[in-house]
């Protein structure tokens, strides 16, 4: 039996399907090579000597997975947050983000992102850096380090920023990111680059098609924003007239999903032509909660999205959001979910806790391929969580238990992390 | 000098009102006979002499007040969040309640609340027990023994409530709690006994017109439920016709405030009428938004309660609120009322950290006289707060570290705790 098997036994929990949530008590979970080779109630003869991990009544259940966060946001996470999206960028993102052309500041900064980030129950990420590109891989060295598997981006942005930070023009926040893409194939195995243009108010239609033929040319995932808040939705429709509506504005350019995966945050006001589109191209959607309530954008109408089969995952959006734990985006999906029920519109039922730790787990992991499961041939994620602090006493079904840890986790109480087969050191 | 002189020194934050936050950084706060001496840039002569705890950089401010919350329900908070009030009651809460028939049982399970309490940034609570006066003692005599300063309600109850929970009939609920009342007054000194008619559904007018009896004959405060979700408020109607809006049912009996300090949690749906009378009656509200999220009732209109110049304090309301964090309740009570702000009314503006923070500390604290403040002669309860694990870098303003403190906090940031000029032990 070679090394790369190895065995974790505890009480499992994982999601096949939005309805589908499995638990197994005294479990074991097997991982070949990377990959899940399955859960059993018994360890089956075959892996009979494997080294076995037996974390006791701990909970093991997939990484988690964050669909959207900006690294260079964190150090002002929980902070500021009188401001609706336009006033805050301007105040508040847009300067701090302009510190990143020092690579000085980058070094500082990124690690306690990265740092935390690891030891939290995320395995996966999709990450906006800032346009810099020393600055992005200065980030993506350190998550490359950690063992984490993310997709990073440097942020193309070429009109409607403060001078300090605006790309001078699309050719070279083209030709620069062109660079970083050849550049990042040699250097990381376990970090992407995904073209991130930042929303469409701050790219011009030429950056816009460059981003196309650069996607094609290297085969690149993209993410952005969309559909967020009603003035930046105004605006959009001022800036792109001929877009039948915020996404087309994209799609226009063919960067809505139709060649490569695009994950697309927020999608709060989709209309049912945007919805419609998003099926047709595939798009997923990076649903952050805590983000929509803090810059007050309003509440996403996820259980639409779930009813057409749309790709759904959760994501942190740091720093709209303050917490980069995707418990606590869990937590705010059924709260909000709660409250557009009854506020806006009855005919959409809440989420559950088990659908919102789909969401977190298998619905944003399909972003990167067989990811947030147990099943068999998924990708070998896992973290192992402690609830005693909050078990009082131990008598609960896994299913409480988890309801539970989405509302009263703390990030040490992730005990374990392996991210495709392999353990990170804590 | 006497040893009850003591001087904390920190990063010092407190309001004045709803819209005055005073903070001083490497400020001196002077305890003297359990009272607010005065905060102070630099130490009068004065107290030269006396015992000085310095806290370097961590930030000293008044202890929380939660002015709602069900110590027997802590045991499953985070939990069973799939219904809403009145289906959530009959399913877990009622059950749960009855077994504190059995007093091991309350000693088993109270010390856990208690605990938890005591170690969080609360000093003082509104709580609800159970009908059972042996268990709700139990509670009382953890929670003197604790430090803290409280106000418990054994429960009264006596129709629509199962036949395991339901009381027998008014007169022994009556009987029962002035026995339970003369108790209370014998053996505590923190710990005060709080009339507590669960809420008009579960109270026969006899019981109503007995409480206001017990009231009159000992001057006891009264904590109820108000106006929390629709369903409950429609059965309200259907049980009392006569009464001209749901807090009317109370105060026809001269249960709402006009007698003795009263708080109401929820008020989710109260209307100008009832808000009318709240202020004539000077009505307590226990807001408690992250409750009301869970359970589906809604989002209370804060912003206008704060402009009729109501009495307003935050409740954690476990375990309709699954943290028993205040800070907690403020993160949730500025989130619900951006959504508020968003979706249902654009004319009552959101809260903010600050206003949040002053609801927490000196506005629930009024119900408790002169507490949540360090104005000169309100009592001294003071908690000290280690933000430094979400730092990066210290180089904020107070009122900055105290917004992400809301958002970012742990249990286990709580350094120190006094109440009443008394240190806890940790």
């Amino acid at each position: 039996m070679e090394q790369s098997t190895i065995v974790l036994k505890g009480d499992i929990c994982y999601s096949k399907s939005l309805g589908e949530l499995t638990t197994l008590e005294q479990g074991f979970l097997v991982c070949e090579d990377g990959l899940v080779a399955g859960v059993y109630e018994r360890l089956p003869e075959r892996f009979a000597g494997v080294p076995l991990q037996d974390f006791g009544h701990q909970l093991i259940i997939p990484g988690l997975v964050d669909l959207h966060v900006h690294a260079p946001q964190y150090s002002y996470r929980g902070m500021h947050m009188d401001l609706e999206l336009l006033d805050w960028l301007n105040h508040y993102t847009f300067p701090e983000e302009a510190k990143y052309t020092d690579t000085d500041y980058a070094r500082k900064r990124y690690p306690v992102f990265v740092d935390d980030l690891r030891r939290s129950a995320t395995t996966r990420a999709c990450i906006f850096a800032t346009v810099h590109v020393p600055a992005t891989e200065i980030l993506m060295d350190l998550l490359e380090r950690s063992g984490l598997r993310t997709m990073v981006g440097k942020v193309n942005m070429d009109r409607n920023a403060p001078d300090y930070l605006c790309e001078e023009s699309a050719e070279v926040s083209a030709q620069e990111t062109v660079e970083w893409v050849k550049d990042c194939r040699k250097r990381y195995r376990n970090t992407k680059p995904i073209l991130t243009p930042r929303f469409t108010p701050s790219c011009t239609d030429a950056l816009m098609e460059n981003l196309k033929m650069i996607q094609m040319r290297y085969g690149l995932p993209l993410q952005s924003h969309l559909s967020e808040n009603l003035s930046e939705i105004e605006w959009v429709k001022e800036l792109c007239p001929q877009a039948e509506f915020y996404g087309d504005a994209y799609d226009r350019f063919g960067l809505f999903g139709v060649d490569c995966p695009t994950v697309m945050a927020h999608c709060v006001y989709s209309d049912e032509r945007e919805i419609r589109r998003m099926k047709e191209n595939g798009v997923f959607i990076a649903h952050c909660p805590e983000s929509n309530m803090n810059v007050s954008s309003g509440i996403a109408p996820v259980r639409r999205f779930l009813e057409e089969g749309l790709h759904v995952g959760l994501g942190s959006d740091v720093a709209g959001g303050a917490d980069l734990s995707i418990f606590t985006a869990m937590m705010h999906a059924i709260q909000a979910s709660k409250l557009r029920w009854r506020l806006v519109d009855e005919s959409l039922r809440p989420l559950s806790a088990a659908e919102a730790f789909y969401l977190g787990t298998k619905g944003g992991g399909a972003f990167f391929g067989k990811v947030g499961s147990f099943e068999p041939g998924y990708e070998f994620d896992a973290v192992v969580l402690d609830d005693s602090r909050i078990a009082d006493p131990r008598e609960y079904k896994i299913l409480d238990r988890l309801e539970r840890f989405i509302y009263l986790h703390q990030e040490q109480d992730v005990k374990a992390k392996y991210v495709a087969g392999r353990e990170l050191q804590k």
